[in-house]
């Protein structure tokens, strides 16, 4: 290869990135767009029965205050993004599972997880040789729905709730 | 009192009650309108999640099956009214409590429960004096919600179903 090249193939990775990065950014809008406060409580609040949970693992509920604790663990932002979009790729699963088709909130949670799955597209790297090791075994658990995990019946709202909070921690400086 | 008022009085007492019956047959009327199985399905069993059940009094649940075994027993056909009349007031109220006003059934239930009230304003009758002794037990085990009967779970559907099965068994002949 001839040095002159060198550049050139830089530039072409650097625009190939930009364009990975892009359309990443134009997946978390259209998440975001579709999690406003307003809809999350109209259809995940109000169009649910009073004090009705979803029951998830242990490990579905993923708070803000995990993503802290992992970032002082010194757990690379590749392994918590790969975290959060399995965990609410699971969780979006799970309160579906609970709706029948022609429930109010059921082409909302259609919506997110259509999101969810372009986002995942964009993740070939989340593999168990790129994230973090203690990252990893929690995102094999998830995927695995493992059975000795325990459970927790937490109110559909809170689940997207905490999906929001994380994705604005994980996106906010990259995909501003 | 003169002899020749008793026709005159008997025809107005006929009147009364014919009104009185016109009156109950428009709110029978209205509530068939409102409770056909398509609107039945729709509000309380797509708009609930799947398998989400309600908590009733065992005595609650009043099947066709449980009319036809007290016709046997000669109870009187304004007990079996009474009885009907306070378990679905019962019911829809239950059924009301575990939605917020935003649900999009809260409004349908609302309407089934101003009609119920309508009919117990026509129902004055209902009382320990007029209702058969072993009914007049429940109705007030019901409406005092006895704290030492046992609960049901049941599907919101087939609480309005039973509701609709025996309505029809006790006013298909006299609301036709």
């Amino acid at each position: 290869m001839q040095w002159g090249y060198v550049p050139f193939l830089y530039f072409v990775a650097v625009l190939g990135l930009e364009a990975a990065m892009q359309k990443e950014c134009r997946i978390i809008k259209a998440l975001q767009n579709k999690l406003t406060y307003q809809q999350r409580l109209q259809y995940m609040k109000h169009y649910f029965p009073i004090n009705y949970t979803v029951n998830v693992q242990f490990e579905e509920v993923l708070r803000a205050s995990n993503i802290t604790r992992l970032r002082d663990e010194n757990v690379s932002e590749l392994s918590l993004r790969c975290l959060w979009l399995s965990v609410n790729s699971q969780v979006l699963l799970k309160i579906w599972a609970v709706l029948l088709e022609k429930h109010p909130s059921w082409e909302y949670i259609q919506d997110l997880c259509l999101l969810f799955e372009q986002l995942a597209e964009e993740y070939e790297d989340c593999n168990q040789g790129k994230v973090d090791t203690n990252v990893w075994d929690v995102v094999e658990q998830v995927l695995t729905s493992d059975a000795g995990s325990s459970q927790k019946a937490v109110y559909p709202k809170v689940l997207l709730d905490n999906c929001v909070k994380v994705m604005r921690m994980l996106y906010s400086e990259s995909c501003e």
